[in-house]
């Protein structure tokens, strides 16, 4: 088989791994899915295309992961609800020794305790991750939402 | 290639020919994806995470799997809809001899005869499947909805 | 591996790649997918199960795709939107020599300018894919939508 396909199937059963972590509210185990120095963030495409740098969310280094899923547990007010990624259309778009690009589309479902479900966000990822090690790890994701606006906060990972 | 991507790749692709029977409308095909003494039901998130017995649907055997479609052919009265399933996440989760546990997220888009399109249902099934014979069957499907309501009713299985 | 595994991840792959062109806005890109005198056309599930003719878009031959385009580009007047593809279940419904014959359910997300999104379509396509030359090529392309009704009009091609 070739190897891009391998390596497709291998991003897509880690990028299943760390949906299911965040679905089912692992979210300690949220920092473990990054590389010790590794960066996440989110964006907007209105921001992507226009190379704007503001994000919505910006994390680097284990520390930052760890302090955001804090915050959250202990400080953040918000109402609560529930993610339920699917993911969507996965292309690798480079392999470079250890480390795969890809890209890949999702949406969230977002379900509150009262019952009422929308969809929250949705667009698109760009991924590096390193094969290194054990289990593949993310160098760094950046997610890059379709809408220019987020359905009250945005403080579950995506 | 590894043995857990190849059994990703097979309960992928039976889950994949499972809801194309459902949204297809070959409910009678329904208890074919089913071992002999099979069993399936619909719960909700909050039931499940209490622990709580009750279903929102729940068949065990052949039989019942029969007479529900029966049901929902001859009896039920409800406005024509079709359901499309959107899988989701899939991972394997256990492999034990011809036995391969997995747990997926999952949505359904209804669309009524009217026109009218909405997020129905999403959340995650858990499932034992067993490769025995000529093609897969669940020993066990347990749907997690995400959502404590339905809208409307329940009738087309998920 | 069988050869219908492998068929099935060949066609997810050109599935992803053909959705993210898409999603991107690299519409000039659509007509390459097609094979010299491909056709395409969008239909609506109650007029597939009446086996009436109507379509809701269709294309045959090069000429048409780039044509289409190029209304899109310069002659449609539309609010700006965006598409992201989910894809669904796949199947392989047929093999034979190098044109594989599939199934799949897809959803599509639009948001406008403005931000909104919306579950847009839902439904199936019935795929014709020939693996002749370098890269994948549909020798047709059929979209099956769930709903008798489009929100405005369908401009992007799905």
């Amino acid at each position: 088989m070739k190897d891009t396909l391998i390596a497709r199937l291998t991003v897509e059963a880690f990028l299943a791994e760390y949906m299911h972590a965040i679905d089912a509210d692992r979210l300690e185990e949220w920092c473990d899915f990054f590389t010790e120095d590794g960066t996440y963030r989110v964006t907007t495409r209105e921001n992507a295309d226009l190379g704007l740098p503001l994000n919505l969310m910006s994390c680097k280094g284990r520390g930052m992961f760890k302090d955001r899923i804090t915050a959250l547990r202990t400080a953040n007010i918000f109402e609560p609800h529930v993610y339920c990624h699917i993911p969507g259309a996965l292309r690798v778009t480079g392999m470079n020794g250890d480390v795969i690009e890809s890209e890949s589309t999702f949406t969230i479902i977002r379900t509150t305790n009262h019952g009422d479900m929308c969809v929250f966000v949705c667009g698109r990822t760009r991924d590096r991750i390193v094969l290194r090690d054990s289990r593949p790890k993310f160098i760094d994701r950046t997610v890059i939402l379709d809408s220019r606006q987020i359905d009250t906060l945005l403080v579950i990972p995506i």
